[in-house]
């Protein structure tokens, strides 16, 4: 059994067994296998998959490749939330201290920005001082302590999809199902979550553009938690234009404070209490839906959720006199509005060229190496179906690095199309997927209780 | 433009600019590409392929990422020669001197053994001395003063090729239509020739075993060459077993001296002619293949084409008196004979299995850092329709390492179908193609003059 054995059969459509991918993984790691065996077989699995079986088998290999967290003397179910990312998708920093807030514990292990996407590292990182890089001892300790912790990738947690991740990265590899599931899956296993609610974008924003793929995603998603006794629940949510009023990292934050402290925007509102509510279902903290809704309403009102955040952000060593009076953060040296050329209605918006120029004005990194300016992003001014007057600001592009050119601006001019007739705003939550299958259940009947 | 975009246009099906190709190559050559993204580009042009544009671009490319040289001070037309590889296949040695002999100048350059099928460079490399590995001056002026060089690729000729070339195999990515055209033709562009002779080889031993696919293949390297004005005819050839009587190193430059002296299995000296022919047809030098294929008889009998061999090997410093006596060289350590378990008729032979055996044998590498032993490999008794009866040897395995042990002979028994009814011999040469399409010529038009 050679490396380009492996790769040969996976590239002729073949089942590769357990003990293949064991030795391919881990001759990977211990440096027997190059780089550049790993990339082919990656390009293979993106072009033939890989079966149920297969993807079991990656997904417990990756999660055992490194240290496995293991909650079960803390009382409860522990419960993750992850997101397949989107633009201006700041939720993750909402949601760990709100359903904390709620009496969950909240076990949270997130990415960095890529590509279009950011990253929740970045942006918690652009509180000063807030660290995210915490050896697996702390990150247990501030779980058990505070009931929520939000930490990166360390080296302890799957070895394995760190190194493959950086890769696929490269070559052109993400949107893989299998590939995905894999990747997901394996760190929601090893930190030591028992239920996790998954975001499923779907939009020009999304992984997956299309409905059908982004479902069948959520699908497999399910189907792989499901072999490992990881109870999931995935909502299919809309990326077809940035969510919220933000895109960056800073400007993310302040929306997210926002947020728990009971005002920010509608969508981001939305989807933070829908997934929320999932998460306290999940744990056993609430019957319905609805009522989760309403519970987790109520912490944002009274300033519990807000008061949790302060108590992770304090754990992690930010500064939280950033958070209480964000005047005081650094000003963005450039700030230029994008004015709309015509008069009309919005009726798309390219969210991939939005988060790509977000990541151009430094909010994000071209290579691993790219420093992240944390006053760069965008305000999101004009959603799908508003009305916009010739003139008026459609975003305002912020940074600190070199101010954006007259190329820059029309590019980000050109994200937005304004039309004579106005468009209905697009279905924002779009459906819930658990181990039943799809369950019909329509945005309202969700959001009852907000 | 990044390395990334590139993967993923091919990934998704797209064609790839001139600019594109020419950026991803020269920036890997560079260091500013990984091996890990010219992998993946790879995997996802075996999946997708190239257009023709695309594949010529491709070979364009390689052939001026070195050294090109330049005959054109040479009168005549420059003929070169090349097979897709096989087992056994030992022609080159014997072609170039032969055609050579003709008056026709031979500028070859020739790979090593690859998997199961053995390499000119190491059967060369057998006869003591022996230098494949010659400065292009040195090659340009053999060219010149003896008619023909038979060389290695150096660091001056592709050095795009030999790096992608060394990653396919690697990574399973060989067996892309597209990638073989631009790997071989660059090759043959770059050492000088004007005009081709491909042996594109068919059947279980060949890189593909089907007809139609080694058709497909010749076409697109007739197609590809054409657009460089490198006048090309290809002639599909059997390699449903093993070519003559030998598989190896040295024990192939015995079978190819006795061609070179009039003597030699039916097979090997049938394709040499045909081959020879086809090449002096593209040299001008005959006006129709019978009396090409006679003129080369004549040059294998009267003892000039085993004069200029030698003259050729004394250039690159072998030592000949192994050549005229071959009982001089070393013999292997062991031999042993794989005899019939029953009596009947050889039906069927696995030919990529013993191309396989003889490298495990030690005659060829499993990895790139192996050392060769010349004295490894087979003697090749019974061919497909031959009787055969019980006790009887069907190969003689030799080597000079760890004998063989009674794994290894039963792996080789099986590597013989033998049946109670016979077959006839499988057609030898199968088609004849060049510019024009596939030609009307049957085997016995062909070797009318043998």
């Amino acid at each position: 059994m050679t490396a380009r054995e492996s790769i040969l059969k996976k590239r002729d459509g073949k089942t590769l067994t357990a003990s293949e991918i064991n030795f391919f993984i881990h001759a990977y790691l211990r440096g027997e296998i190059a780089d550049y065996q790993m990339s082919a077989l990656l390009m293979a699995i993106y072009f033939q998959g890989m079966s149920f079986d297969e993807t079991v088998t990656l997904t417990r290999i990756m999660r055992d490749s490194g240290e496995v967290v293991d909650f079960s003397h803390l009382p409860g179910i522990k419960v993750d939330k992850h997101s397949t990312g989107g633009v201006g998708d700041k939720v993750s920093l909402i949601l760990a201290p709100l359903v904390a807030a709620a009496g969950v514990y909240v076990p949270m292990i997130s990415g960095r920005g890529l590509g279009h996407t950011g990253g929740t590292l970045d942006k918690l990182e652009s509180i000063p001082g807030f660290k995210t890089q915490l050896p697996l001892s702390r990150f247990k300790k501030q779980v058990e302590e505070i009931g929520a912790c939000l930490i990166g990738q360390t080296d302890e947690i799957c070895p394995a999809d760190r190194r493959i991740y950086a890769m696929r990265d490269a070559t052109a590899t993400v949107q893989s199902i299998p590939l995905i599931c894999g990747s997901i899956l394996s760190k929601k296993l090893a930190e030591g979550s028992n239920a996790l609610a998954l975001d499923v974008k779907v939009g020009n924003g999304a992984i997956f553009k299309d409905a059908e793929t982004a479902e069948e995603l959520a699908t497999h998603l399910i189907r792989i938690a499901t072999a490992f006794n990881l109870n999931t629940v995935a909502l299919l949510t809309d990326m077809s234009q940035p969510l919220g009023g933000a895109a960056g990292n800073w400007v993310e934050v302040c929306e997210a404070i926002d947020v728990l402290q009971g005002r920010g925007p509608a969508d981001t509102r939305k989807v933070t209490l829908a997934l929320g509510a999932i998460m306290l279902q999940l744990a056993g903290k609430t019957g319905d839906l609805p009522s989760g809704t309403a519970q987790l309403r109520a912490l944002l009102d009274n300033g519990a959720a807000w008061e949790k955040f302060l108590e992770i952000v304090r754990a992690q060593e930010g500064d939280i006199t950033f958070l209480e009076n964000p005047d005081k953060y650094p000003a963005p040296k450039h700030r230029l509005e994008v004015k709309a050329e015509r008069e009309g209605f919005i009726t798309a918006i390219n969210a991939r060229e939005i988060g790509r120029l977000s990541m151009l004005l430094g909010a994000g990194r071209k290579t691993v190496d790219d420093t992240v300016d944390y006053t760069a992003g965008m305000l999101i001014h004009k959603k799908i179906s508003d009305r916009v007057h010739r003139g008026e600001a459609l975003i305002t592009l912020q940074n600190s690095g070199p101010p954006p050119d007259n190329d820059f601006i029309q590019t980000a001019q050109s994200c937005f199309v304004i039309a004579h007739q106005s468009l209905p705003p697009p279905k924002f939550l779009q459906k819930l997927l658990n181990a039943q299958g799809v369950q019909p259940i329509t945005e309202i009947e969700l959001m009852a209780g907000i």
